[in-house]
């Protein structure tokens, strides 16, 4: 057989495992099913399609005519010379995320309007406080930048808590599913700011959404506005940030950083004012994930092998 | 005039002072608007209504007609003898405390799914480490044990969340605003609990409460399963449960305990299988909370000086 496909997902389960050796066979490819990059490299020079998200993969594969990333972020290979095959198209696996990092987002929010890194400062000395002053998604005016897959999930469910408002920021200003009570391109962005309580952003990491927050935006903000960012870390101008919270104006509740591993010295660390995670808000340890990413490949695989467009293209050059 | 009410509840605005004093004009009331139980004292004895929560009030004053507690939970006024005018009515603030209460709910939940004490240890000690497999509320089957106010809001809130379904459990078995799957009563308990992730427990502290989570059912439910209680304490057998968190079985999110303050040496204090908080899922910190317990007080005020039954009177025998 001339087609081989190589996928390196190591979450994958026998019968995920199963589901993708009958659709390869089905349509005439040889399946690699690998642990880890390691083991996948005796596969590489002939592979056509490969489904993993090392970006180590796309450049030993000379054949290479699919990469799909089973991440939602592609930036690492927007890089040039990162691809052996430079006419590789590029897809992501957007839609796979929603569930995780909505529920990521809704747990960092609750924790920052709540408190939490000051009451677990308590609870670790196990000392009974109380009566910290908390808030609520009750009645908050909430902006969201990004509009997609990861957007909309967390809009559904933040509605159920009654803000005043979910407004949602994207590059053409349309309403999916008229979820959000009004979209506007990033053109408003600033007069936006002033009326939010809690910015949200899953933006991927790309040149124009690099510092997209930075010191105008953040001050535009009124005190007590919490940022919540599981996008990219290099949307937010981090310092800029960082001073925000040392100065007891702004909260933050972030999954993701300019910098990772986030370098020890950092003051978010133990920020009273900010609730930080390892970059885990997608994290493919949850079952449903890895579901909806073997769901949607190979969705996008019966595209692929019948000549139809992907739907979960990328542009290498915008980056999403 | 004869007629008095004096109100202890710290957390009013000036707002609410004023619609207050004007209502208990209206209806030809004195109004005493005090900061504490100390300055209540003088005014006491007179006092034909009293809004508060502190259990002495009830016990100062011998011409009392109605004591409103601006509390939901009302278990302290059951205790014989509290009263120093035995005929006196008792109402609670049910419906004051749903949003903040539900809110908190979710928190506990998903810093457990998403095993936040565990993540919190490596934060604190600057480590970033990742991949503690996590869970979803997505899919799974969740058990109310309690319809009321908090139950109702948990449901709204959840349903977002896209669980497999929300049952719930309460005395008659009614559907509230057929909100949830299926409403049982209490003797299906134990078959409920055999298909439960999530036990979320919200109800009042009463005799027929007590312990009625106790080894026989926390043995019912699967392993893996989570348990929520922001009622009372009582409700659950702590040391059952603790020794279910030890033995590697259960999870728990946990607001209330069986002593308050939770003694120091509390295996509950650092279990990397639970979440606690203070006592503070009801926070009248919020805002929010306190407009709600002025709104639902006047409405009820109203009753009362118009000679119609409270909405919110709560039977001093079964205690809600």
């Amino acid at each position: 057989m001339s087609h081989s496909l190589v996928v390196v997902v190591p979450e994958l389960s026998a019968e995920h495992s199963a589901r993708l050796r009958e659709a390869a066979a089905r349509h005439g490819f040889e399946c690699h099913i690998c642990m880890d990059f390691a083991q996948s490299q005796r596969f590489l020079p002939d592979a056509e399609v490969i489904l993993g998200s090392d970006v180590s993969l796309a450049g030993r594969a000379p054949k290479l005519k699919w990469m799909c990333s089973h991440f939602a972020g592609v930036d690492t290979f927007l890089k040039e010379g990162v691809f052996a095959s430079p006419k590789a198209i590029l897809s992501n696996s957007s839609g796979a995320y929603g569930v995780t990092i909505s529920e990521h987002i809704v747990m960092l929010l609750l924790e920052i309007l709540r408190r939490k890194p000051e009451y677990q400062k308590h609870i670790q000395e196990r000392e009974w406080v109380r009566r910290l002053p908390i808030r609520s998604i009750y009645g908050s005016r909430i902006l969201m930048l990004g509009t997609g897959d990861i957007g909309q999930e967390v809009c559904r469910r933040l509605r159920a808590f009654a803000p005043s408002f979910i407004k949602g920021v994207n590059l053409h200003g349309n309403n999916p599913g008229n979820l959000f009570d009004q979209v506007q391109t990033p053109e408003k962005l600033a007069s936006l700011l002033t009326d939010t309580d809690i910015l949200i952003i899953s933006l991927p990491g790309t040149k124009e959404t690099f510092h997209l927050i930075s010191t105008p935006q953040l001050s535009r903000l009124p005190d007590h506005a919490v940022i919540i960012n599981v996008g990219r870390g290099t949307v937010v101008d981090q310092e800029a940030l960082e001073e925000e919270l040392q100065n007891g104006r702004l909260y933050a509740g972030l999954d993701v950083f300019e910098k990772e591993p986030l370098p020890a010295e950092s003051v978010l660390w133990d920020s009273p004012r900010a609730v930080i995670t390892p970059h885990v808000a997608g994290d493919t340890t949850l079952p449903h994930t890895v579901n909806r990413i073997v769901d949607l490949f190979l969705e996008d695989f019966e595209n692929y092998c019948t000549g139809r467009p992907l739907l979960r293209q990328v542009d290498r050059l915008i980056g999403y």
